[in-house]
């Protein structure tokens, strides 16, 4: 039979044709692919040092990944682990540092699929929590891996309610010990990362008691493992808290602390510090704590969360050009799937998100290190925006990108629903983005607080921080579009979008303000809101978002074209906007029925035309086959070769399953081998 | 250490003592919970049969699905099989007939965790399309599990598009047979389930090819694994098509086929037959098959669709009872989450919707049953509306259901995403149903295709079935409603639907036909209308759940409580309808902004009214612990000791990883167990 042969080596250099449907895609650029490329990255040197880290990752056989959609959780977890360890010295052997340019981009290359992230989140929590002395101490050691760390904060019964965590550390003073224990089973440390299988040590947060006072919640390095045999210590009971919609190769971890003793020097003590009195002295801003929360969230938004959904567009529009179904004219061959209408409105609005999140992923980094400059010279003012802005984005951003990559997997219809599409696994992973780090309805709240506070202010004629400033504005009561071109003026839109925010926050304000004077406790009046308060918040973010691409679009280079596809999609994300979010502009009157026709109008306009360069925008992502890991989504379209090789390794066909003989045999009629 | 004792056995008669957060949801019901169940049961002995099956079930261990979260892909095919005899014999037993009432619990009980699911589509095929001959050979042998079967119609490169299919059947006269071929390698069956590993026999949709003429699409029966041995016919190769987001327990499967030369016997020929010269007849009407497919997607809503929302409503709302997270009011204890307006925001109207849904499957029920009565009077005028219907009807609600169990999910924070909490499985298998069967854009489209044409109609006079009588009422342009409570009416909220769904398919009918006098081809100017004709028919699918719900109501019984219950539920169903769908009516100002605010008021009221029964609401959907396998949704909210032992049951807890081994301790530290 000739027809398994058609493909070769799906994996390595491989398949050497690209199909010809996708391939004429390629022919009609409107931009200079590279260029775009380049801008992405920051620089074409940057795209330089890229590319050479994904070589040298992919050209070694322990980082392939080849077989992930086959493992089962143990496998998953041994083989994180052998390349978190490998990784290290590929990286010393590369003369890459940790704090070098290739390190963001080794992550990246790995697809974040290695061990030991919690154990980077120890070290941190000690560099930024600990004294000179314990950073001398512990950092070197974590370095080296001469033991393995890990971050155990979250209990089985709370999560972002941290005063509320139950662990406690009691200070024995006739030891100088702190005495550590898991009271109830809710109390019971529950999802830290590493901690299941791997951990040695760990950085426990406990509720602190000196003479039976409570301190309030601290920080203290407990060792859980010997360094000898891995064996468990006295009275400590942890382990795997077993399979989870993703992260199968990551070992969370539940952990039970039963009177623990641990030396007094272990209670990170940069801060606060228990003396050998039992004095309790604490010392320096608390605030800088807040600050490395916001950091993570930040530092999350692109490799968790926008990296996937660029993904997800690149499987999902490379696979409906390949993929034809049905015909748009009676006699002519089927269509590829993305000249369907339907299809377009589906991902290409897909496809503007990332970039738009892209941009304001940058803006978010430079508002970010802006902020630490001024905290490294002592000036925290710039805090509450800081945590508005990484909270809300981190927020919208997660839930607008899960939301997007779930798309592009019902997009590709029964072949996105395997695994070997790469999608599933793209979307459960991203899935818990929306969770961790601050679930982001909460989140949406602490930005909602931010903005009311700062309404508030502005609307008393008080300064208010530069991104805010727009609540104060007073705004044309009506938008002046009048055909749908208009629509295609950033102008219009974003003002649209600011008076959109404005009026959300503004009437959810009054709404607070009412209930309050009608005799509404001051809580329950907040709770009252909520629902519109976090409307109030992503309406911001949103607004943002736009601005901000808008602003990058003027910003680009003309030149090979990109300043213009750029617009269009920039165009593309704001009417999608407007036209998936209808309700929030007519509901004042602020855009018209007729106003929404020409949005609509324009919005279906603009997916015909970014049609056209979809798979160049996508390409200009710059994913290799390998780190993309689908077979709907390679560079060569070969779609269905791919899924029928990489079928044929799955472990259902290496074994003849002992159902036939134990179940179906003795039931098949068996006189005939043939009827 | 005490702590691991806290529970019993929980899988079994279990825990003795129920949570006391959620004990105490229970004593407030405004409504009697086991009447309730009997209404959704359609009478109270139907719920006495139900409980009956059930019982029988869960008490054999072979159905047990205890390690399921544990399980791989081998394993979960290995126990699907298992059950799918066993089952058969259990019936036999009990004297349970395959059309008794009894078979359909029989299914709900396994939570469709079994195989040979097509076996029965293979049945179900020959018996509609098979003549009395093929019928008395075959459905013997199938019934006895002599043979087992499948059905091939999807192609790698071909789903909805049947058309299109490329595998062909071509007539040898000097043989008698039919020669199967698969041409190129997106000709390959791929998906068919029970294939890749059980089947031995399976129906092949082919293109039927006589004198070198091609007479479109014909179903073939062909054996593909001998009976004795279980190995592949010669010219066939078959397999298992790998790891998929979930259905691990289905061996989905492909097919080649290379020269298979089968009887002139085994093309099914109750419509159409080749004759032994080769003469093409046909007979009959195509119109049953049409009917099948119907069938098939009202059959599946309830248990694949409406059964995962209900289960996942119970397992979220009686976590956020239990689950306590944050404070209220300074001072007070920390709150149930269910208590905060954002988390009812998310739950109540899934709730909603799945009461709203299993009613809305009633009537799609009664209104098949009535076509089919027809139909066997041969007559088929109920054809299209019931082809609209259940098309328009399976896309609406798998996408909402699909969307509130994610919400579900999401809603239980990082306990939600453990699998242990039985989510993550309703989720990746109710994603499913926005696929299988139709994916639901197309079916979207054929249920707007037949409001078109039905609008076209009744606006020249033409009569329309009942269900669309309300597309040529002229309706009064402006909702009467002038406070909050009015929107409790459901007169008022019905007519904004009705008023919607008229408004979107009369603008987009405009639209088209505008398209078309300038000059538009009309396939083109359909393309240009999808996105606007999906969501017409999701308009009216809305409108008819709506108004399906209120007339439901009106004619419950108000013992008990129950219609004051229902009613609200209905009410909150359609206000969250039109809160989170704004756009559409504030449109051409039917609803102003003013009343808008009134819709969010009384949407926000009730949220806060359903909360207290919230528990009882969905205890009368009366589900198992064993059928919920989850240990966040149990009956007695003994969340966290179940998480905890079911944790410790997984495999990662059951092995010493040999990582350690091989890669951490040549790294450790490892000259003092102790640092």
């Amino acid at each position: 039979m000739a027809l398994p042969d058609v493909t070769k080596d799906t994996q390595g250099s491989g398949l050497t044709s690209v199909n010809p449907d996708l391939a004429s895609e390629r022919l009609t650029a409107s931009f200079c692919v590279p260029r775009l490329t380049a801008v992405l990255d920051g620089g074409a040197e940057r795209t330089r040092v890229r590319r050479v880290v994904v070589d040298v990752i992919e050209s070694d056989p322990v980082f392939s990944r080849e077989n992930q959609y086959f493992q089962s959780q143990n496998e998953r977890y041994e083989a994180a682990v052998r390349k978190a360890v490998h990784v290290r010295k590929k990286m010393q052997e590369m003369g890459w540092s940790e704090d070098g340019p290739e390190s963001v981009y080794v992550y990246r290359a790995l697809s974040g699929d290695v061990a030991f992230l919690l154990h980077r989140v120890f070290m941190r929590s000690i560099s930024v929590l600990g004294s000179d002395k314990q950073v001398a101490k512990w950092i070197p050691l974590a370095s080296e891996y001469q033991l393995i760390g890990s971050y155990a904060q979250t209990e089985l019964g709370h999560g972002t309610y941290l005063q509320g965590l139950e662990t406690t550390a009691v200070f024995d003073i006739s030891t100088q010990e702190f005495i550590l224990n898991t009271p109830t089973i809710s109390a019971m440390k529950w999802w830290p990362g590493d901690m299941g299988r791997s951990a040695t040590h760990t950085v426990v947060f406990a509720q602190l008691y000196i003479h039976g006072k409570c301190y309030g919640v601290h920080p203290f390095i407990v060792q859980i493992r010997s360094l000898q045999d891995h064996s468990l210590c006295p009275g400590v009971i942890a382990g795997d808290i077993g399979p989870k919609m993703n992260f199968e190769h990551i070992d969370n971890g539940y952990l039970m602390l039963k009177n623990v003793r641990i030396p007094r020097e272990n209670m990170l003590n940069k801060f606060c510090e228990v003396q050998p009195d039992g004095t309790y002295i604490r010392r320096g801003s608390q605030k800088i704590n807040y600050f490395t929360m916001t950091s993570v969230r930040i530092s999350l938004i692109a490799d968790e969360v926008i990296l996937p959904l660029m993904k997800a567009c690149t499987i999902a529009i490379r696979y409906s050009v390949v993929r034809r179904q049905s015909k748009l004219k009676p006699g002519e061959e089927e269509a590829k799937i993305l000249d369907y209408q339907t299809q377009q409105e589906k991902l290409l609005p897909q496809l503007a998100a990332a970039y738009a999140f892209h941009f304001i992923n940058n803006y978010l980094h430079e508002l970010f290190n802006r902020g630490y400059r001024e905290i490294q010279g002592r000036n925290f003012d710039s805090l509450p925006e800081l945590h508005a802005f990484s909270s809300g984005f981190k927020a919208m951003v997660s839930q607008y990108c899960t939301s997007g990559v779930e798309i592009c997997l019902r997009a590709c219809g029964g072949h996105g629903y395997s695994l070997l599409s790469g999608l599933p696994s793209l979307y459960t992973k991203i899935l818990a983005s929306c969770i961790y780090e601050g679930e982001n309805t909460i989140l949406l709240l602490q930005t909602a607080r931010f903005l009311i506070k700062c309404f508030t202010a502005a609307s008393a004629g008080q300064p208010v921080p530069p991104s805010v400033t727009y609540l104060a504005a007073t705004k044309p009561g009506k938008c002046p579009a009048k055909d749908k071109l208009d629509f295609l003026s950033p102008d219009i839109y974003t003002e649209a979008y600011q008076h959109a925010a404005i009026r959300l926050i503004s009437s959810t304000a009054a709404k607070l303000q009412d209930l309050i004077q009608s005799g509404v406790e001051r809580h329950e009046a907040w709770n009252q809101c909520t629902v519109q308060l976090v409307q109030a918040a992503k309406a911001h973010c949103h607004y943002i978002t736009v601005k901000n691409f808008v602003e990058t679009v003027e910003k680009l280079e003309n030149t090979a074209g990109i300043q213009n596809i750029m617009k269009r999609l920039c165009d593309l994300f704001a009417l999608h906007g407007i036209f998936s979010n209808a309700g929030v502009f007519l509901h004042d009157g602020y855009i018209t029925g007729a106003q929404m026709d020409m949005v609509t109008a324009s919005f279906l306009d603009l997916l015909g035309i970014i049609r056209k360069d979809a798979v160049p925008l996508v390409d200009a992502f710059d994913f290799t086959d390998k780190n993309l890991n689908s077979a709907l989504g390679s560079y060569d379209g070969q779609v269905y070769q791919r899924l029928y090789e990489w079928a044929q390794k799955a472990p259902t066909n290496k074994q003849i399953s002992p159902a036939y003989e134990k179940y179906l045999k003795p039931l098949l009629h068996n006189k005939l081998s043939k009827l």
